[in-house]
């Protein structure tokens, strides 16, 4: 067992999912509550998993980060939403030399981060995850959870894969969760973005799941427009996304169960959308390049008014 | 009074408004009935009216075109969506060099009645009016009402101001009904679809009233670029809108009551929606011309998923 520490920002259905795990193989781990403060500190977490139930019954459960110790690696498992809360967050939990690991959606979130902390690593990190929180402290996970992570560097440069994400990458996979090292952040971070943004942005706008959007011609035929112009921002980036790659996401998209996507229960239990790290950001990056996505800013826009009378 | 005489294709809102107000000021008007035959032909119309109610006891009803006398003028008032039985409800209604006039919105619907009859004048019809039918045969006139005439030759040619034109502006005019005649009605539908295309289209979409759309900086910013949008398609068939006519449209909107869209309307009635005449066939149009509408292709493919899970 490596010996580093975890602090998880956030221990909902991603992050609890992960911390436990990781503290379930024996690492260190503290965990930062907001809600379900008061349960998870008297009784632990459960985890309910596809791979095998267990239970934590005593975690290291806080809900101020000042009251945390300064961990090696922090990981950033909130909803991009509340970004806004990092500048708080992260620079009482994370050791000088340390490691801010962001198990987010969305683009230009390390660059955001780098502007919170110094002399930190960022790695970012690509959840490919099915796990509900069904309550305080009780996590299902139902499938999947590989990840995906790749080292930041100042405008996404291409970093190889450093000893800091083999490390993290150690005990994960000791805790049982599938991790693939990518050398192009960048590159990791649009690809996802093929999927999330058709999905995501759709399932909202039409209240439908992906079986439904995927059935239909006409918005079988607009997932993969939109795909385009994900591979045509990613390319204002210079990163090349292969056709492949899109067919690859279409036939399994195909294959899925009927899937609601995750901004759609965002909007279901009326949670603010992630909007802006999904869709707003990759936007404005492809502008920086000259780049004009018209189809993904019309679904941009389309969402915003979503998201607006929602959180009305 | 002119000695024209009417047949009106659709005895709906529309419909059976026009036709009424021609029946009450002394044209000859024969009424093409579906589902409201029984009640009107006993009964009449009735007719509530801001500009003074009125109530027409006896009409010539008919539920079968076979049963119909051939006019001079053939009004056809459906839905864009029911013109697939134009080959058979036309035909038998028209006299030879008889006048067929078109008060539906989109683009290219008199391109297909010129296939149905031979040996006929077209005229296109743009009617900005708020009716409803309340009732069978039970009308009412909300606000407006104005028509705006242009004669259809191959290829929307420009006709200029034509003396059949003319001779039925005037049967209109003595019915109270206000009539602006256009020298070019391919201009004058690329103009009624700036209004059109978008608030139609993200009304239906986004479940939301012009007012909502307008107050929301992001649908606001959203229906601009779908109106340069059809800016570009107009201009693609060698029309011009100018930019004045387009903030004309947004100002008006603004001043509006807050309006649920005819294609709501529908929409929410679980009627088929007119996609294909207002928001398909300018797409055609243009990218017959090489021109690409993107938003409002996106709009179309979004729109046409909605619909067809709305008829199921």
């Amino acid at each position: 067992m490596g010996n580093l520490s975890y602090a998880i920002i956030g221990t909902g259905a991603l992050g609890g999912f992960y911390g436990a795990k990781l503290q379930n193989a024996g690492s260190e781990v503290h965990f930062l509550l907001n809600s379900d403060y008061e349960q998870v500190s008297q009784n632990g977490l459960i985890i309910q998993s596809k791979d095998g139930d267990f239970m934590l019954p005593q975690v290291n459960a806080y809900n101020n980060v000042e009251k945390m110790p300064p961990c090696d690696v922090v990981i950033v498992a909130l909803k991009t939403t509340k970004n806004y809360l990092l500048p708080q967050l992260l620079p009482p939990v994370i050791k000088d030399n340390g490691t801010i690991l962001v198990l987010q959606n969305g683009l230009n979130i390390e660059t955001e981060i780098a502007q919170i902390v110094k002399n930190v690593t960022i790695i970012g990190g690509l959840c490919f995850l099915c796990s509900n929180k069904v309550g305080a402290g009780h996590i299902h996970h139902l499938d999947y959870g590989q990840i995906t992570l790749g080292e930041y560097a100042v405008n996404y440069q291409q970093m190889g894969i450093t000893s800091r994400m083999q490390e993290i990458c150690q005990d994960f996979e000791n805790a049982g969760i599938k991790i693939e090292l990518t050398e192009d952040l960048l590159l990791g971070r649009w690809k996802k973005l093929v999927w999330n943004i058709p999905y995501n942005g759709l399932s909202v706008i039409l209240d439908a799941t992906t079986d439904e959007l995927m059935a239909n011609s006409y918005t079988r035929a607009l997932v993969e427009k939109l795909m385009l112009e994900v591979q045509l921002g990613a390319k204002s980036t210079g990163r090349e996304i292969p056709d492949s790659f899109m067919q690859m996401m279409l036939d399994y998209t195909l294959k899925m169960k009927p899937y609601r996507t995750s901004m759609k229960i965002d909007f279901d239990e009326f949670r603010p959308l992630e909007v802006e790290a999904i869709i707003g950001n990759p936007i404005k990056k492809a502008a920086e390049n000259n780049v004009n996505l018209p189809l993904i800013s019309g679904l941009y826009q389309q969402l915003k008014f979503l998201d607006g009378r929602n959180s009305n």
